[in-house]
């Protein structure tokens, strides 16, 4: 089973509407960088019914940590936004991954909970 | 100056992880479509950033009105959700349309606000 999983920074305090753009962002990111770095994935991800996972972290240290930890195995993607709207300055808000398969990535974000 | 359009029913009253991922569906799903549909538009937006705006609408009748006026027109998707966590039983949640030109999308999407 494949899923794509988004990781977003709770630390940040967003609207509902900007979160929304933010992973959306993460989605389609990480869905064009797998398509050519694992076609497969994504076609059996497809078929599937995509799969999403979208999980929360604590704060921007542990969501760099977490993507230093993977971005050598798996496609990844780190969401910045330019911050000229609810953030005071450009920061980064999360991290997209595959699709991939579950039983690759679990090991690394199954200590997450839904946002 | 092309954009993604995602428009959410906020009569639906989900978490900001769900509509998340709702909107992260139709975010991808409409991708999808327009890269087969309109390659050069989705190309376009690549170039320009990946703009993309969430915006809500008040029901599931509003919603289904106006993909009923603008799909002959635009790369348009419609996501339900299966219904087996916060919501009862499978609804529709969004409507993910583009990417495309925002001089011919505004008209019909310009009086709904942001989510």
């Amino acid at each position: 089973m494949y899923k794509q999983v988004i990781i977003f920074r709770n630390d940040l305090k967003l609207g509902k509407g900007k979160i929304a753009g933010q992973v959306s962002h993460a989605a389609v990111e990480a869905y064009i960088l797998t398509s050519k770095k694992d076609p497969k994935a994504v076609e059996g991800w497809l078929e599937e019914g995509q799969k999403k996972v979208i999980l929360k972290i604590d704060s921007k240290e542990e969501l760099l940590g977490l993507y230093q930890s993977i971005k050598n195995k798996f496609p990844c993607v780190l969401i910045k936004d330019a911050g000229r709207t609810q953030l005071p300055g450009p920061d980064i808000t999360c991290l997209g991954i595959g699709p991939i398969k579950e039983s690759e990535i679990d090991q690394f974000t199954r200590k997450y909970k839904l946002l």
